[in-house]
């Protein structure tokens, strides 16, 4: 099933600044970045534990913030794109 | 129905700045800001229509990208929040 993943993570001071890169890192193993704070990833119900596991592992809940959103299987016609399609890299670095 | 509202406009320079804030201010009229770049809004298709158009009037589709997540009526169970719950006020302003 399509899971799109959304965060905020607070980057008012450097511990953010790391935890931002380690939440992008461990979503571009599990799915593809289509914007800067979101990934969609076609996970299994145990691979979305998981991933769910180690992002709250990550993140620190007091200030930053992370969204799940379950899509289903027939994901094909619930999704529009406008604008910019930009690629990222495997690290979740943008390519222009 | 339940749309997912969620951008990447290009800050490079003050006109990316004025476009990302004039999509806030556009979105807030239409729904809730849950994070800083995401929307949840509940619209009928006209009210889809009219909110697309304004947003793509708005955005420079050459570096801005804008996507729609549906996702139907019955989305009660297909959100998923963990962490910090910021409130934004109407005008698209974050509150702490």
């Amino acid at each position: 099933m399509l899971i799109l993943i959304t965060y905020d993570v607070s980057t008012q001071n450097s511990g953010g600044k790391r935890r931002l890169r380690k939440v992008a890192k461990e979503c571009v193993n599990y799915g593809q970045r289509v914007q800067n704070s979101v990934f969609e990833c076609i996970l299994d119900p145990s691979q979305v534990l998981l991933l769910k596991d180690k992002l709250l592992s990550i993140i620190d809940t007091e200030v930053d913030s992370l969204r799940f959103y379950y899509l289903g299987n027939n994901y094909a016609n619930k999704v529009e794109h406008f604008g910019a399609k930009v690629g990222y890299e495997a690290e979740g670095v943008l390519m222009v």
